[in-house]
């Protein structure tokens, strides 16, 4: 693709629909920025690794405007209430009305924490994703999830508001440490499991140039996790029904996550191991083979993602899997494999099944 | 009014439509509560004042279902992100999922915490409100806003999120003490002025039944207000319009709030001294004349209630008003009388009209 040239894909949410743009070299473009981030007041969220490399080029780029920036400490574990409350002290600080708007300049973390700031500071204001990681591009940025952990459970505190525009700017995911591009490479993998074996083939055979940062395949891995993200967004924004296949791998892997905690296992990681437990239930009832079960595993190899779960015990295990968001009446609903590329939402299994991969991931009980 | 039937109105918002229940002895009806709070896990929100005296009440009424409670303390200054922090770790605690329900019991500061907590947590669950002052049965428990102050300015983080019901039980108003019932009929009068001088006639006529805690009178006084804010939020939720009639005297209000530490003036209070402000204001600009304020005067006086701003400054005043929510572009809107019962939005007036108007009633900047 050409670097003048931006991608752009619809979220269609009505009248809050807004633009995905890919390409590289966007996040000092003057001309597209003015267009999509109308307001003269602006906050810049972004954090102590993105900020020195990227804030001033993004400031400049947003030249006439009145821009202030906070700089947030890196890392899942900063995604907390009291990190938050430093972004709201900073827009009140900036005296941002309702007609500012918060700019998102780094990954999932401050693309959440900036999202829900934004969502809550005077009911709701104006916010733009600036995504510079991998799994930003692909899945955070997209789609309007915003929020905080709590020591109880992943993103437990949080709100629906939609940006109102993604600017991907491939460029920033070579100054990307190797682990995130991998972390965010787990969440492309997602989308060819849950939603299009064609895709997955394409990135099992793509998968060298990926972790390569060729950026004609980055553009297309991007577009088509965002294709697939758009459609399923659109169709149930609040996630009442098939959002939640977006979903796969996530419950075991808040799982992980919160028992391990917040910034020890980066997402993605813990979504890879979570992917791999799900094809295992998908497996003991009968769904998937085991070939492809173990084609998942060494696709997850490949990408140089982790494949065991930590000890931690099925029983410690269950009873975190019990505090995620994807709970119903006391049952645990799962994103489960009906084959590769097509997932589906149940909370229909016998116990046994589940207790049995919970066993030969996490451990006995202690 | 018979205390076995109460009175129902409805906020007709579609899908989010919901009933105002208004009567005696509701707040331990159990076939009432059974109709307007569904889910099966319930975590009952109230404060160091109001739950020795109603909460288990309360509780017995939602028999059969996993009630726990949360005791918050009382006061505005505790409208806080600590105190919110510590709803979050009674949700987390009492392990309620998506499906679960929180039940606001008490005034203003429980009802926009509980709300705000529950609009955030797991990205939102459903919530009850039992409101038992009248501030709140008249105005802050009904129409979706939810949140908590910042120290920069009132109510400043927060969240449009409708309750499942509001069930004001006029008994509890027996034992309100009688600075916060004065406080609630600031509001009451607020909608005689900015909508309705026939009701704005009926309150003057009827204060000091009200002040005696007549039921009748207070039935008639939820019901009438209740069923302005119902009309005014059914035709703009989210205050793009005429939703901020409703906030007459809250712009100067909020300054005042702001400037003395929450806690230290009642909201009812301090929206008093700002309806009298906003009347001056309206005054000078040639829409009132000195008899109609004068009008106003008496009857906040007659109610008890404050009509002296703390001389904190003119200059102070304008920057706290300026970070109230309902400036945009830099300019400050109000709420200003036409006349008596009709309220107008604007921010088109000479600054030295409102200069004048704040240096009489705050005094020189220091």
């Amino acid at each position: 693709m050409s670097a003048g040239a931006p991608l752009q894909l619809t979220i269609e949410l009505g009248e809050r629909s807004y633009p995905i743009m890919i390409g590289e070299g966007l996040l000092d473009d003057a001309a597209l920025l003015a267009r999509h981030v109308t307001a003269r007041d602006v906050l810049v969220v972004t954090n102590s690794t993105v900020g020195p490399l990227y804030a001033d080029r993004l400031c400049r780029g947003l030249a006439g405007k009145r821009v202030r920036t906070v700089t947030l400490p890196d890392g899942e574990q900063y995604k907390s209430q009291a990190v938050l409350g430093q972004v709201f002290d900073a827009l009140v600080e900036a005296r941002l009305n309702r007609d500012g708007c918060v700019v998102a300049l780094g990954g999932g973390v401050v693309g959440d924490m900036a999202g829900f700031a934004a969502a809550c500071y005077q009911r709701g204001i104006e916010f733009v994703q600036v995504p510079t990681t991998l799994l930003a591009q692909v899945d955070s940025a997209v789609g309007g999830k915003t929020g905080i952990n709590h020591p109880g459970g992943k993103n437990l505190i949080g709100a629906f508001h939609q940006p109102r525009a993604v600017l991907a700017d491939l460029a920033t995911l070579r100054t990307l440490p190797a682990r995130e591009l991998r972390a965010g490479l787990a969440e492309v993998i997602k989308y060819g499991l849950v939603d299009d074996a064609g895709f997955l083939g394409w990135i099992e055979h793509n998968l060298d140039r990926l972790l390569a940062l060729d950026m004609d395949a980055l553009a297309h891995a991007v577009r088509r996790s965002c294709e697939i993200k758009a459609r399923i967004v659109a169709a149930d924004e609040r996630e009442h029904g098939q959002r939640a296949l977006l979903n796969l791998g996530h419950t075991f892997g808040h799982a992980i996550e919160t028992a391990e905690g917040y910034g020890e296992w980066l997402h993605g990681e813990a979504v890879a191991v979570g992917m791999l437990l799900a094809a295992d239930l998908s497996q003991r009832l009968g769904w998937l083979q085991p070939a492809e079960v173990e084609r998942v595993r060494t696709l997850l190899r490949r990408a140089g993602l982790p494949l065991d779960a930590p000890r931690i015990g099925a029983g410690r295990a269950l009873q975190l899997m019990g505090m995620d968001k994807k709970v119903l009446q006391g049952r645990i609903r799962l994103v489960l494999l009906r084959r590769v590329g097509a997932g589906f939402v149940t909370s229909e299994y016998p116990a046994e099944a589940l207790q049995a991969t919970l066993l030969h991931h996490f451990g006995a009980p202690a």
